[in-house]
């Protein structure tokens, strides 16, 4: 099941795999794929083996409102990745750097699972959420590459709450300020 | 020479390898060094089997002054990476982000050829310009691994001048702006 669900969302995305055909190309019936997972979200984490469920995570993410949303984005981007979670965090970034097939595994996690989720909850026209996500997941994965990968300093080891404080505003502009969205042009909060 | 070089500044960084132990590791002169490459920096960028010398796209970069920086790097950025260098580019990112030592190479060129260069002419002290460096490639290299690995729209087929509209403020920010600086606190232009 699990492979037959990568292979559909790699191929048609989150939203064009269903629960449906995912179950037909493992051969098996739907109902046994609901019983195990649950969700198509769920699936999905099962199936590109994220080490955390960002739908786990989220209720403290927007605790603070949409005005902390930035800071609190990249609080537990750090608290994820400074945790166990980094060794399977480092293991999919690296595959997906290497392979077609998971690059679009992990563009659809990130985008279905984390961006969506918090960007979501903004109430923004589907254009304008997919453009300020897709700036947001810009500085993220570079926080991920630059601390954990490349390690540069004095990123590397910077306590947590330096890193919320010097990237958090940026990570808050994209979601909420004023910026120049692509494919869109400008706009405000 | 080239193999002695890789292991030299992957071992010792840029600044810790010099000419003649890269030299003396390959059983050449000193002088046959020199000869070939003209100098470190170039011996470095051959090394790495960069696809571009960023000296050579510095005056450019530069052009606009301090206030047009941060679009300026971005602008090269997507030029390069547009171009027919990404290729090496990408060969590069994926090499780093599965070994160790090459993980090590990319570090020290982005560190000493690239944001050295860029944030070098803003007259900074040491740790506040290592600093603004290596939040400057959070995001860039966030950009890199967004637009060209991942593909994550609209980002990945944004004409580039939107993309400098976006991401260049971020940049100008963290090499000029008001920003709070991991290891040293609030700083202000």
């Amino acid at each position: 099941m699990l492979a037959a669900a990568r292979d559909a969302f790699a191929e048609r995305g989150f939203d064009g795999a269903s629960i449906r055909l995912i179950a037909t190309a493992a051969g098996v019936d739907p109902a046994l794929v609901h019983h195990y997972f649950g969700s198509k979200d769920k699936l999905f984490v099962a199936a590109v083996e994220a080490p955390a469920d960002p739908a786990d995570l989220l209720p403290e993410v927007l605790a603070g409102g949409p005005d902390e949303l930035g800071a609190n984005v990249v609080r537990m981007l750090l608290r994820v990745w400074d945790g166990p979670a980094r060794a399977g965090g480092l293991a999919l970034v690296r595959s997906a750097v290497s392979n077609e097939w998971t690059a679009r595994l992990l563009r659809e996690f990130l985008t279905a699972q984390v961006l969506r989720r918090v960007v979501g909850t903004l109430d923004l026209p589907p254009a304008e959420a997919e453009a300020r996500g897709a700036l947001v997941a810009s500085q993220l994965v570079g926080v991920v590459m630059t601390r954990y990968v490349l390690r540069i300093e004095p990123l590397a080891s910077a306590p947590p709450e330096e890193l919320v404080a010097a990237i958090g505003p940026t990570v808050q502009r994209y979601l909420t300020g004023p910026v120049e969205l692509p494919g869109i042009g400008p706009a405000t909060a």
